[in-house]
């Protein structure tokens, strides 16, 4: 009979009280969590068993998934590391992957320990009161493993994710920035700065309200996200969402240029080729 | 015993359809509809009896609920208004107001029967397939009068929108083609930008796919809206477009800036305040 497993998830937000929803009825598997704050580990314990301190939580754990911020992902391994068995599995789940993969990569031996983990898994409302069993469901998990991992540990990394009904991808974490720079980070700030011009104008105009449609409410549902979350997002990844907005920047650009010009047949090709894209995307 | 009432819709897509199937189980209605095209009549005949010319449609309705884009509004009143009984009424639900209402104060007498609307009901597909009973249910629909309309007439227009389950509201039609600017075309333009943007990077790159996570699919649903509408809306409307594009491009800009210099105290200000502002929408 193989022993049972514990697997401590550091951090239970919506990303780390899904995991929980998802394993806590696994066999052999003894959960605990921890929260850094009081009133967050009180939250948690509707979820899981929950630690009175990270020691607790940490020590001899088998798999340690670390749900916070990419910033912070480094101070904690060294932190941790003395703490873990010889067989420990730790990964993070957070948004920017290069800087995750310098910092540990200075951390000494944490090629032999840590695995970084992108889930491309969330909602607009964060919280272990919105976490959700089947989160992961479906959803490409990305790992970027440090240099010179070893293979078993990237693949228990897998075998974990697909435990969840994930489906993990290794690729490497610069080219990770690049893309989720595209389709997630830069989505996110052209949503605030929208939501930002409609705040300014609604205060001119409180009518403005009744013109919102359900257009507007998907197209903005994503600025709703955690604004600590997203500052540390930009902060670390600031190089290759410049990049993209600047490239997003000379499209508009180009429009505005129509607008004034007013050509018909630019526009009819312009939203054809969008809708082309866009349906394929499903 | 009051007389049934003869309904025409002329153009029965995702917004006639919608119309048709809210109104066909109504007591004393006749409906019919027409459709320009043969192709589109057949599939309009799922929903309605479909009339074999408009003349036929049109000939003595006591309403007629007018589906087609802005640019075509004027010369179908041109053309209908001999056929049409004296206490007709026809509305439009065209997305652009301002030119609707200017080229129809052209048409002799028009402001005795025609009410110009425009409902802030819509899908991101289009056609009478995806009709629904329910469309109207709980939105606003904007009513931008003609100089001069009998008071009557517009009451009969909010009465038929509150049959629909809809919010009817009276609206200046410049305010209304500057508020939509911003709550939808603006939102249009934004996401087939980026979906353009993501179509050229996807055909260097093209595991970029796998990066695509559910909030760049609700952010860009509205760029598989139908592309001849859209083509249509942004020539009629390209003033008020360009002002609150322009306007877009600053705060991008004020972005790109931070992005080089990295704030956090920037970033975490802007993220706190679209949340608050996207929070009230709901």
């Amino acid at each position: 009979m193989a022993p049972s497993q514990k697997i401590a998830i550091i951090g239970v937000g919506l990303l780390g009280g899904s995991a929980a929803l998802a394993l806590r009825n696994k066999k052999k598997v003894r959960l605990v969590g921890w929260n850094h704050r009081a009133s967050s580990r009180k939250k948690a314990a509707k979820l899981l068993r929950v630690a009175g301190r990270l020691e607790e939580a940490v020590e001899g754990a088998d798999l340690v998934l670390l749900c916070s911020h990419s910033n912070s992902i480094a101070s904690f391994l060294q932190r941790t590391a003395p703490l873990l068995s010889p067989s420990a599995l730790v990964m993070d789940v957070s948004s920017v992957k290069g800087e995750v993969v310098r910092e540990a990569a200075e951390v000494p031996g944490a090629n032999r320990f840590f695995v970084p983990c992108h889930p491309m898994a969330g909602k607009e409302k964060s919280g272990p009161a919105h976490a959700d069993a089947g989160l992961y469901r479906g959803r490409v998990v990305f790992i970027t493993p440090l240099p010179q991992t070893p293979k078993a540990l990237v693949q228990r990394a897998f075998r974990f994710w697909r435990s969840l009904g994930a489906v993990p991808l290794v690729v490497d974490a610069k080219v990770h920035d690049r893309q989720v720079a595209l389709t997630s980070h830069l989505p996110h700030l052209l949503a605030c700065a929208l939501v930002d011009l409609y705040g300014a104008r609604e205060k001119e105009t409180p009518k403005l309200r009744r013109s919102v449609g359900s257009g507007f409410r998907d197209f903005t549902r994503i600025a709703g996200g955690n604004p600590d979350m997203w500052g540390d997002i930009v902060e670390l990844n600031r190089n290759e969402i410049r990049l993209v907005l600047s490239r997003y920047r000379r499209i508009l650009r180009i429009l505005e240029k129509n607008l004034r010009e007013g050509r018909g047949a630019f526009w009819k090709g312009f939203f054809q080729r969008a809708r082309n894209v866009r349906e394929k995307l499903g």
